[in-house]
């Protein structure tokens, strides 16, 4: 018993988008355990995609569709898999009624090439869509073959496959053993001292521990397969808290926690505030402490000192200091952290300056250099220098924000 | 005469991967005219990917593979490939010493594991990787059949499609007709408003034009099938010009050029300077326009004022506007505007005052409401009332951005 993912749409096979469909139901499978060892695309051309349906039908005995379920008369699906299956179709009149809801909800009038979506082959069972006007089937056209099929477009086959597809392929006896993870994440380690760290974590099969490489983090997942969520959290927890209690500092934060999430918390637990005064990020550090609804609790706001005169008008900066030891310098960064929290009347000054590239780099000061300013709450103002090396731009910029979050969370913890 | 893409690989079974590969090699046979009518993704498994390429080679006469080149033991393509041919495999000496060199560059021994990926059937040619260590091949194991392998990392695979792929096909008589396209990017105008007013060029055959929405902005290619790039541009040309004459102000630039990028150039020539007031957007306009290098030329900084009492004491907001009309409202964006403009000394001073919820939002200031302010070098003061919508916090934030500049572009041009 296997699955097979079939994926109709000829702007595939231009490359006009990309498949995250096939991501998503391919993740789904491996979820609930089924095996599947094959995905098609194939354009919107019968002929063809009956060869696939039959190649497929051979190998495969679950076969999910996206694609091809619209009204227009290059939606061709549902008839062809009828016909690969010598079954005539059917007008379901539930159908019909609730296109004719959806469009009259909408203020508008119901095309007569919609009716095409009401035709399913005789015995399917309508897999209903909530949100769009074309409904998938549920259809076994003989013994051990089980067809779904969803539209294309990626938010209504995710609704129709959490909401039906995957409660029917439950009811078959699938998904009995369900795989639940976790997934950890650290900073200011690299990928192989923490897997130096917890080697021996990676020999367990239930849960197993994986490591993952991500801009600026490393992330373990740690993943049960168990029956339900309360007994794959307690298969989890003690070997996430052995994990947390090794990696001590240079761990952050779990699944969706981001960093600017989680000193957010630190700061709004400890009614603290804090505001930024940003040179090469130029305002991207804000952006990143804003991106968290209920921030302004906690973040007060800054200073973008893009050009020297802004640091020595806005944030004292000392033009000797400029003078002598450049805008990216320690000794500045300190400055400048101190100035905003002054300026601003926070407890907390952070500051980047930094050369992102890609001009700009010399011997002694390269693309990648920047320091990171923290202003204490008792008025220490302490700095780090980071190599970034030589990245683009882009992440240069984002490590430098990512730097300094994390350098605050842990002076904060 | 078509192609048909193989992709290799468990972790595209298991969704832990979305397979862009493939959708860049389908767009690239499509740019050289080449037809392709099916992709198959299949695991690192010996007896499913011979099945597949059974299947592949009866319907197509050029395969692309994806995967499985590398040096462990599940990397199976290329004796898979050879097996199905009844080849023998056969060490080249070049992949060795070249893998061996790339290791040396970096510091590290060779592996004997990497011996197994010099092994390529008997009578093919190499397709150099010049930037991993696997290689892959070029093989016509029968007459009407070429098969192409690539490593998965897409880098390397892009690498080696363009530098090595694309003119082999060439030299066999594929891509003397090309698609050239060009992108118009245009924004303060919907889809269906752009649509009308350039509806007649939507039937031209050679060159096309299509529409595509975008988040903030709306695009038309302009697609031309032409032996030269040359030629591709002189037929793109005229209805180019033609098309941005009708848009008006609405057209911003095209391709790659981002609107930060034209409004950029614009302060540059006009030799003129920018400061922002930040209040929703938290320094994501600052980041925005910092995101390209060399924008210290015309962009000093800014006030990231998302606490009301820096909006008073850096940016001289009046108390009593605050007070009666709200952070969000016409005046507060405007004052801000001005403060920053007055504080920095620069020509420009630009302003974003908004609602980006989810929370915070009333009935008369609903989620979505952002004031843009923008003071000239004259003195004078501008503000306008956007309203997002009921969007997320990401996208109202961005969208506020990008109006910002879209109406320092407007005022520049």
């Amino acid at each position: 018993m296997s699955a097979e993912i079939i994926c109709v749409g000829t702007e595939l096979l231009l490359g006009d988008i990309v498949n995250t469909n096939v991501q998503f139901l391919a993740k789904e499978l491996a979820n609930l355990g089924i095996p599947h060892y094959y995905q098609t695309v194939v354009g919107d051309n019968p002929t063809r995609l009956k060869e696939v349906i039959n190649i497929a039908s051979q190998r495969a005995s679950i076969l999910l569709f996206t694609g091809g379920l619209g009204p227009t008369p290059d939606d061709l699906t549902t008839e062809t898999i009828a016909q690969c299956f010598n079954s005539p179709l059917v007008e379901k009149a539930d159908i019909i009624e609730d296109i004719q809801r959806k469009f009259t909800a909408r203020g508008r009038q119901m095309n007569e090439n919609n009716r095409k979506q009401a035709l399913i082959p005789d015995g399917a069972t309508i897999l209903p869509n909530p949100t769009g006007t074309a409904p998938g089937i549920i259809w076994g056209p003989r013994a051990n073959l089980t067809l779904m099929t969803f539209p294309g477009v990626p938010s209504e086959m995710k609704r129709m496959w959490s909401e039906t597809a995957v409660p029917h392929l439950k009811s078959q006896g699938w998904g009995k053993e369900i795989i639940f993870s976790r997934m950890l994440r650290f900073r200011g380690i690299g990928e192989s001292s923490l897997a130096t760290k917890v080697n021996h974590f990676f020999d367990l099969t239930n849960p197993t521990v994986a490591p993952y490489a991500s801009l600026g983090e490393v992330r373990l997942r740690i993943s049960a397969k168990t029956t339900s969520e309360a007994e794959a959290n307690s298969i989890i927890e003690p070997v996430a808290r052995e994990i947390i209690n090794i990696a001590g500092a240079d761990y952050f934060g779990q699944d969706d926690n981001t960093l600017a999430q989680v000193v957010g918390g630190l700061l709004r637990e400890q009614q603290q505030t804090v505001a930024v005064a940003e040179s090469c990020t130029g305002g991207g550090l804000g952006a990143m402490f804003t991106e968290i609804p209920g921030s302004s609790d906690y973040f007060w706001g800054g200073v973008i000192a893009y050009d020297n005169r802004v640091k020595i008008s806005l944030l004292e900066v000392s033009a000797e200091a400029l003078e002598h030891h450049g805008a990216v310098s320690n000794i500045v960064a300190q400055q400048m952290a101190l100035g905003v929290k002054q300026r601003l009347k926070t407890d907390w000054g952070m500051s980047i300056t930094g050369i992102a590239g890609p001009g700009g780099g010399t011997d002694i000061k390269p693309v990648g250099l920047v320091y990171i300013g923290i202003a204490s709450p008792d008025g220490q103002v302490a700095s780090v220098e980071c190599t970034f090396g030589d990245r683009t731009r882009d992440i240069i910029r984002y490590l430098s924000s990512c730097t300094a979050l994390d350098q605050l969370r842990r002076k904060l913890i």
